[in-house]
């Protein structure tokens, strides 16, 4: 069986698998075990750490409260929990395997490519990294048409986003099916269609946080300022719109089109570090088409309607949370 | 009385302001003026718009809802709205100006002069304005010494936020003035020591904006994709943690000082377009002494537990936002 690299009959439909690998038990990895166990699925885990099982039941322990106050999956238990003794043992019958190992290109190379060997053809392996791309990790794997990149947000038990991307050498079938996998195993997914460094959140999460180094680094403000300006601030929208969808309310009636055309030359003012992009015509119709399809139809001042909703609904959540403090 | 600068017996006492002038009447203009009825002032409020009055009372009775639930202050309602005819009128009786023009330099420059011309010494005098500083703005006033920028969020009826600074020629006694009063008025208040253009929240969402439309330009991803990015991923943990305590957090036990000891050198990864700063050693302590600040003496632990209940708290938010969509 080894060897094929085609999904075949001993590929699992995604509605159908029972049986997930976990390789690596840190805290991204360890998330993912508390994710898969309250979706209801048997996790085998395998880290080369002694002793890892006692930190890994401590984290799947602090964890499973709120899971199973979100709702636990029928069946779900963190007695479906594994411990294998060597990675082969942890794959031998996997039907979908994670891999979250420290970020290290050649450990990951390394440790794709013993985890390929290992497990059953057709099964697809996913990684957690959140700067490689699969086409170099994927170099030394015997398979490697069934190895995707399937990047979480920490705690993976909680955030819903899982960026799913292949290397050169990945076949769009197992995209597909990690992708369909991850949506069954209660993920929100964003299927890239081609490697970029970073993915896609990163890259605007890394953008804000040099920018932020850059404001401490000059004195231009305190990590106590810049952490309020967006809890207080744009952060209470973000969790509805995102950042296209904030600016095509800040147009008003006319939205995107209306916003890029009366302040896009302010794109140039030197309010941040990052080099704006020329707003040539291509850049304006691609932002305003793609601000009406991420509106659904709808009009703006349903857009705002839910934005006050939703602003209002997060700040008493997080006034409760603060409240709620021990 | 007018020339006086310093503050002085007509200068009220913050918390026993009773009128305010808003100038400019727009979406952010007329969202202040939503704000500061339903805190309870009497608001007059001016704008060279012809039959500007329909369209703001249309946006307060818009806001008023959300207001109401919110908790209106004692004594608020929105017969407290004066609609002046000119704008000396407006602030000739005013303890406070906040003025939301459209942004034009000059257009700023000429107005915040006749404001400042026409409002009683000792009263203070705030622009809206997202992006000009106050050095510039403030260049033909007579009295320029009471002039701050108080930059607010949209809508700023809901978002607690407003950036506060002053410039070359305002006194501190201006600046403290001003923030106490906006603190009072029920917003949360950045009290910047020095002009820095975009100021701190804008300088932070620029960056990932034009990440975001350099991603477009390329190719890379979709304003549908952008934003969904945000608002399953990181989204869901800046209305609590803003970057600086979320990478304190990813540093696991050892905080911020373990996350730039051990990924320091992943800043310098092409995942943004952003240059990174060089991470010296001024620089790292200043983000591990801020982010110990920002902590406010809670354990790594204590801020992991905060987070996954807010994450919860905002997803429940959110999800019921959607669901309850007209």
């Amino acid at each position: 069986m080894k060897g094929r690299t085609e999904v075949n009959e001993h590929t699992p439909a995604p509605e159908a698998v029972r049986r997930v690998a976990c390789i690596g038990a840190g805290v991204i990895g360890g998330g993912w075990v508390a994710h898969f166990l309250a979706r209801g699925y048997q996790v085998i885990a395998w880290d080369p750490a002694e002793g890892f099982e006692d930190k890994l039941r401590r984290l799947i322990d602090a964890a499973w409260p709120a899971l199973t106050e979100l709702g636990l999956a029928e069946g779900a238990s963190t007695d479906n929990l594994v411990i294998a003794a060597t990675l082969e043992e942890a794959v031998a019958d996997a039907e979908f395997v994670q891999e979250s190992a420290p970020e290290d290109l050649a450990l990951k190379q390394d440790l794709l490519a013993r985890i390929d060997a290992a497990t059953p053809a057709g099964v697809v392996v996913s990684s957690s990294t959140s700067g490689y791309g699969m086409t170099e990790m994927q170099r030394d794997c015997p398979t490697p048409q069934r190895l995707v990149v399937g990047h979480p947000f920490n705690p993976p038990y909680l955030i819903p986003l899982v960026e799913v991307v292949g290397g050169e050498r990945t076949e769009q079938w197992a995209v597909e099916w990690a992708s369909r996998f991850f949506e069954v195993a209660g993920k929100s997914v964003i299927t890239m269609d081609r490697e970029v460094p970073g993915f896609i959140a990163n890259r605007l999460q890394e953008a804000i946080w040099r920018e932020a180094l850059h404001m401490v680094a000059n004195g231009e403000a305190t990590p106590a300022q810049i952490d309020a300006s967006i809890t207080e601030g744009p952060g209470l929208r973000w969790p509805l719109l995102g950042p296209c969808l904030t600016f095509h309310l800040a147009g008003g009636e006319g939205g995107m089109a209306h916003m890029l055309d009366h302040f896009g030359p302010s794109l140039k003012s030197p309010w941040t570090r990052l080099e704006a992009p020329e707003l040539t015509d291509e850049l304006r119709d691609a932002m305003v088409k793609g601000c009406e399809e991420a509106s659904d139809g709808r009009s703006i001042a349903d857009l705002v309607a839910d934005r006050d909703r939703a602003v209002i609904a997060v700040m008493r959540a997080i006034d409760g949370v603060r409240k709620g403090r021990s």
